[in-house]
C-alpha cells in the first residue's frame, strides 16, 4: 500500500539587486516554469524590500500555476558581503540602509520553506557553470563587469568561498598601485580602472576638460553620465570616448592575464552589463591578456561570454539548492 | 599461516634545484631518517645530473642504514613546468639544457621503484601545509621569495594544480603595467619587482648611477652583485640599498593584498631565501597588505614564516607520496 502521491516540488530563486528583483520558479532539472520581475525600490528601506521579495516569489509561483506548498526550497542572492550560514545580508553597497538583515529567517517565516543565501556574483558563477557557458568545466573563473567588477571561482566543479566566505573579490586585484582610488579604499583596483563606474568617472573628467562635446551633450540630454553614455558616444564615433572604453579593456586584459597565470582555468566567462559594449571593450582585453599571460596557461584557456544574461544569479541559486538537497 | 614478515618501507624524496640536490629518506609519518646534500653542477648537463640524483638517493639510504629494496616510492620536485602525469621535466630555467627530460622513468629504471614528479613550489606548499607553518589549515597560500617568486595554493586541504597543471604562478601577477620586463616576457610582474633578481637588478642600476660606494665595493670584493649583496649593504646602513629592499617589500605587500582579496586564505606562508632579510623586507610588505586588502578578508588572514627551510619541497613530496598511496 502506498500513501497519497506526493506533489512535485519546485525551487524558488530570487536575485535581489540594487535596482531590480528577479524571481524564478524552476523544476529540479533547472527548467524555468515561472518568473517575476519588479523594481527593488531600494530607497524605501529593507522592510518594504523584504515584503517585495516575498510578493515577487508568490507572483512567480502564481504565474507558474503553483502555490506556496509547491516550493521545496528558496535561494536568494544579493550583492555585497553576506553571512551564508546565518542567512544574513551584512551590508550591500547598492541597498542603502541594509545592515545585518536576516533575510532568510524573514522568508522562511513568511513562506514556511527553507531559504538559503549567497553572494550574487558567486551565484552567477555557479549558474554559468551548471546551466550556461561553463557547462562541463572543472575549473573556471566568472567575471561580472558592470557598475562594479565581481565574480567567482569554480574549483573542482564547486564554488570556492575561501576561509570565511568572502573569496572571489576579483575586482579588487591591484592593477596599478598609483591608480585611481577604488570604492574599497585601495588604489588602482581592477574595479577602479575597468568597471562601469570607472568608465563614467573617466567620462566626467573628459567632459570637465572639454574633451568631448558629444558626450557633454548626451549627458545633458539624459540628465546623467554613465558608462552607457560613454559607450553611446563611442558608438557614434567619438574618439576620446572610444579611447576611454579601449583603456578599460586594456586594464581588464591585464587582470585576465594575472588570473590565467595564477589559476590556470579552462575558461574565463565574462558577464555583466558592460559586455554589451562588445569588441571595443573586449578586443583590447583579449589582446592584452594574450600579450601578458604565460604561454602554458594561455593555451589552456578559452574566453567566453556568459550565456544566461540576468538569469545567471537566480539559476545559480537553483543549482546550489539542488546541490544542497543532494548532499 | 603467514609469510615472512614484510620489511618496513620508506619514502625517498629529492628536491632538485638549480644549485643543489637535497635527498631525504622518511618514514610514513614524515620522520626523516636519512638525507644527502650535494651540488647540482647543472652545467654538466642532464645525464650527469640524473646520475647524481640517483647517487644522492642511494647515499641518503645508506646514511639511514637502508638499501634500495627498502624504498616504497620516490618523489622528485624540480623548478619550472613539468608534466606530472608523464613524469617529465619540460624545461627548467635554472637547469640549462633541460628540455623534456623523463626523470621519473630514469629513476624507476635505476632504482626499481615507482617515482613521482611535482613542481618544487607546489611541493613546498604541500610540505608547509602538512608538516610546517600551515598544519591544520584548509585554505592557504605559500610564497617562495628567492631568485624568482613562486608558490602554491592549498584549497580544501589539497594542492590546486589548475586545468593543465600550471596553476600557482604567483610571481606572475602584474603589479605595475609599465614596470620592468619580467623573465616571462610580461611587464611589471611581482617577480620583476620583488624577487632576488629584481633586487639585484635595482642594485646594478644603483651602482651604475654611482648611488652607493659601499654596494659597488662589496660587489667588486665578491665578484658579483646579488640580492644578498644589496641586503648586506643595507644591513651596514646604506640608505639607498635599504630603499631598494623596502621597495621590494612594498610591491610584495601589493601582491599579498590582491591574493587576500581574491582567495580569502587562512594564512599566507612566506618562505624562500629572501625571508632571511627580515623586517626590512617584511614590515613594508605587511604594512602595504594591511593598507590595501579588504577588511573582511584581512581579518581572516595570518602572515607566517615558513617553518621547514629548505626541506619544504622534499617533505611535500613525502606528503604527496603518502597521499598517493592512501588514494
Amino acid at each position: 500500500m502506498t500513501g497519497a502521491p506526493r506533489r512535485k516540488k519546485y525551487l524558488g530563486a530570487v536575485d535581489l539587486g540594487g535596482s531590480k528583483i528577479l524571481s524564478v520558479i524552476a523544476e529540479g532539472d533547472g527548467r524555468r516554469v515561472g518568473e517575476d520581475r519588479r523594481s527593488t525600490s531600494a530607497e524605501e528601506g529593507p522592510e518594504l524590500v523584504l515584503e517585495r521579495v516575498v510578493d515577487s516569489l508568490e507572483t512567480a509561483l502564481a504565474n507558474a500555476g503553483l502555490q506556496q506548498g509547491d516550493l521545496a526550497a528558496v535561494g536568494i542572492c544579493s550583492p555585497g558581503p553576506c553571512d551564508i550560514e546565518a542567512g544574513v545580508i551584512c551590508s550591500a553597497p547598492n541597498l542603502p540602509g541594509w545592515r545585518d538583515v536576516p533575510i532568510c529567517r524573514y522568508v522562511e517565516e513568511r513562506l514556511d520553506v527553507v531559504t538559503r543565501l549567497e553572494n550574487d556574483a558567486n551565484a552567477a558563477a555557479v549558474g554559468e557553470h551548471v546551466y550556461g557557458a561553463g557547462r562541463g568545466c572543472r575549473h573556471l573563473i566568472y567575471f561580472t563587469v558592470s557598475t562594479g567588477i565581481g565574480g567567482g571561482f569554480i574549483i573542482d566543479e564547486r564554488l570556492y568561498r575561501g576561509a570565511t566566505g568572502v573569496a572571489g573579490e576579483l575586482g579588487h586585484m591591484t592593477i596599478d598601485p598609483r591608480g585611481p582610488v577604488c570604492g574599497c579604499g585601495n588604489q588602482g583596483c581592477l574595479e577602479a580602472l575597468a568597471s562601469g563606474t570607472a568608465i563614467a568617472a573617466r567620462g566626467e573628467e573628459l567632459v570637465a576638460q572639454g574633451g568631448s562635446a558629444l558626450l557633454a551633450e548626451l549627458a545633458q540630454e539624459q540628465g546623467k553620465l554613465t558608462a552607457a553614455t560613454v559607450a553611446q558616444a563611442a558608438g557614434q564615433g567619438d574618439m576620446a570616448c572610444r579611447g576611454i572604453i579601449r583603456r578599460a579593456g586594456y586594464y581588464l586584459g591585464i587582470g585576465f592575464a594575472s588570473y590565467v597565470n595564477i589559476f590556470n582555468p579552462q575558461i574565463i566567462i565574462i558577464g555583466g552589463g558592460l559586455v554589451k559594449v562588445g569588441d571595443l571593450l573586449l578586443a583590447p582585453a583579449r589582446a592584452e591578456m594574450e600579450a601578458r599571460a604565460m604561454p602554458e596557461a594561455l593555451e589552456a584557456v578559452q574566453m567566453k561570454l556568459a550565456e544566461l544574461g540576468d538569469y545567471a544569479g537566480a539559476m545559480g541559486m537553483v543549482a546550489l539548492l539542488r546541490e544542497g538537497m543532494a548532499a
